[in-house]
């Protein structure tokens, strides 16, 4: 089996905002194992998910208001990690304690840290302006977990070229023709993307928008390492001037994929669409459903794959020039996973 | 994983004798698979669940008489492990055999002894005397499969501080004070003991006994290492010289547990109860399911624990007070190992 | 665990013709994954299911033609392996491949070679005359999946001494007694055979002819290294010279086993039956409930056996003179594995 190491320092995805009440829930990230929790003033506690007497998982415990009490001895642990109460013991010393991680809230999901504590900046949690927006509306998604390892997950992330072999009734258009794909690494994120001219329009999209013939189609894949992906698409009239940068009558969306690692071999990927048009609960379901379906498409894929990867045996592969944005994610994921030596 | 080493030169708990008649069964106990069965004249045979020509399990044959037939090619072992029949030979060999198991009865259930045959002494076989005695009966419980060390069980059943947290509803009085709990080594044996004071009836107890009021409550927990937990607990009227040693009108109850090691892993919790009051049907039942689910309480925190400790990571752990008890338990399993070499 | 080696340049049994068509379908033989379907002129192509480039399985993918279009990014792949078409080049090199491996038919299956294929020789490809003889019906079995390794499966189909326990109501008779088992090496065959003179009609011929009497009943068991089996086996009414070679007025059955080595513990067992009387859906169908019932007796305890196998630890292990050709096949298959080097 193949690793790849993580970077610790970064926020990752952790949960839906919805998700997280006045009720212990578990999260696993970068193989730890979470308690969380949301305080009495609206802020999110995220701990390490042991006692450390014994080892019980203190999700098994009782909340009592911004403390965790473990369900097997009564130790307490408050939301910073420090133990406020402990058997037999008056005041329990200060080196009783576990893990507590930084937590924010952006874009409707709760995001964790799981670096050095004092690295945490809050300032620089992924948040995509559009989401506040009023000109865009919402389409929550849900959370898959896919049994692969999340680089292969954002490999699929970067790559407009798999659409239409992979998605052939969701988001491949018809015509399917091959066109040029091109990338760029800035700072931390790549940015892939490719048109397609003048072709009929994507399944998903169909009573979005009547064009009255075909469109242009752009896609720009955003990944923002190590675990955010954007996908900026949508068509416009042929001949409109979408390709030089007019986007005034269009249909456009922001796929967002937060991507938590939880192992090797497994990750659960958040996702929720931006569009730019009103809230409508027919439309929505029917654009959450087929989005869905295209996403469990991928799932399929990158399952098969991971078994594979998984079998003691040496493959010989073969590189392509598609390849070239994935290469350049994971060298930053390389990077950042290095810097926190 | 952590292991721990397991004392050979004992007797373990195999199987309730309700459970042991004319047919095979199988039982695991430290990591070795036994074929078990009554003999003709009532005693209990354990052999090697395996038959050492093509490891086909005996458990597969058939019994003939006080002999096991291999179900594949009816090699057949008597119940002291001597093959006596074997394809193609007149007489087998005094080597063709497989590992018999001393075994013994006592207190409804089969014992067996895993160490060195020679030093199997029946009459160390764990035994309480109150089990023949006329003023008590007995409600015979069932055999929880436990996916956890046993030692982590034994942990359990010295300590009586974890009565509150994971009991509220069952063995747990509503006042929930914290009281002084008390140890001490005797032989192979650990007391731990605790009491508590003027308070309310504990939930398994209501309906047995009415008093009229508060009762003085105690709790002696008698580790006999490796493998056997007598939990002896009860409740007297306040003020009736319970703790200075009058049990003359109370509830009495020793509660028995006999674990038997399956592997690092998993382990058997075979459970009875002995009460001094008579044997009631509607009694009995209610004090059963109650009993199992205050054991099913313990499980669940048991093996969330064996799963936090599985995982292959250092943990920070800090020592309590309470541990003192099991310390010593652990300490005597250690010694009784390191004996067996 | 034991592991055993592979003899690569052999053919293999793959699947049943019938289930090979026009569709993808995936085998695991000899730890190695494949993608299956019929050519266009009906020949059978069997290639490595992974794609090189970044592993789906081409299973996944799409048929065109006689080519495999993977199902991620369209890497087209010929009958013979070679990639014929890859995203964004007017030509693959020749070094884009999978590994390709040769197939034949016979007997209504597929087979496949698993070693160098300029080794492969379609013309040693198992063949039993009888299965052209129009003298002879044939009754196809099923595919059975047996978690064992396939070397104990061979070891119980080059033995018919476990017939009398293993298969009590199906293939022995009432009477089981134990007579002499003879063995010979013949190149890389091994013959066991075994006479049961006037004897009772074993159950799985009752109806099929009725001899007013006794029966002298032969079974000779060809091993042909290193996953093949066919077992010879009829009766003859007593004193009518079956012993002696005559087998004018007889039952004759060929039951013929293709072992499907899929990793150190786990094969397919393929069967069928040829017999000397006509086809009759009647009879048919109930020989072939009763041989799938004895095949699942051998299952159920070559599984227990590899269980046993699979633990961790030493077994004394006692030999016994039925053994012989099972040794003998061993070394024939162990002879074949080393040559392969």
């Amino acid at each position: 089996m193949n690793t790849t190491a993580y970077a610790y320092n970064a926020w990752y995805p952790l949960a839906w905002s919805r998700d997280i009440a006045r009720t212990l829930v578990t999260r696993r990230v970068l193989e730890e194992d979470l308690v969380v929790f949301r305080n009495e003033d609206g802020t999110v506690a995220a701990l390490e998910d042991a006692c450390p007497h014994r080892l019980a998982p203190l999700s098994l415990g009782t909340l009592r208001g911004d403390a965790v009490e473990c369900g097997y001895h009564g130790l307490t642990f408050d939301c910073s990690g420090q133990c406020v109460h402990a058997p037999g013991m008056a005041r329990p010393p200060a080196s009783f304690q576990v893990r507590s991680y930084p937590t924010a809230e952006s874009m409707g999901m709760v995001w964790v840290w799981m670096g050095k504590p004092a690295l945490a900046d809050r300032s620089q949690v992924f948040h995509l302006r559009e989401y506040d927006d009023p000109g865009y509306s919402v389409v929550e998604g849900d959370a898959l977990d896919v049994q692969a390892n999340y680089l292969n997950l954002a490999d699929n992330l970067c790559d407009p070229t798999h659409v239409v072999f992979v998605h052939k009734t969701t988001l491949a258009s018809a015509s399917g023709q091959e066109t040029r794909v091109e990338h760029e690494r800035q700072g931390n994120k790549v940015v892939t993307w490719r048109w397609v001219l003048d072709g009929p329009l994507i399944p998903v999209f169909e009573g979005l928008k009547n064009f009255g013939g075909n469109v242009d189609r752009w896609h720009y894949y955003h990944y923002h390492a190590p675990s955010v992906a954007v996908i900026d698409f949508g068509s416009a009239k042929t001949g409109t001037g979408a390709p030089e940068g007019k986007r005034d009558d269009c249909i456009q969306m922001y796929a967002c994929h937060f991507i938590t690692p939880v192992d090797q071999r497994s990750c659960v990927q958040h996702w929720l669409v931006l569009k730019n048009s009103p809230s409508d609960p027919a439309i929505d379901a029917r654009l959450r459903a087929n989005l869905r379906l295209a996403f469990d498409e991928d799932k399929r894929v990158l399952e098969a794959i991971q078994r594979n990867e998984d079998k003691p045996r040496q493959w010989r592969r073969i590189p392509l020039g598609i390849d070239g944005s994935s290469i350049k994610m994971r060298r930053i994921v390389q990077e950042m996973a290095a810097t926190d030596e």
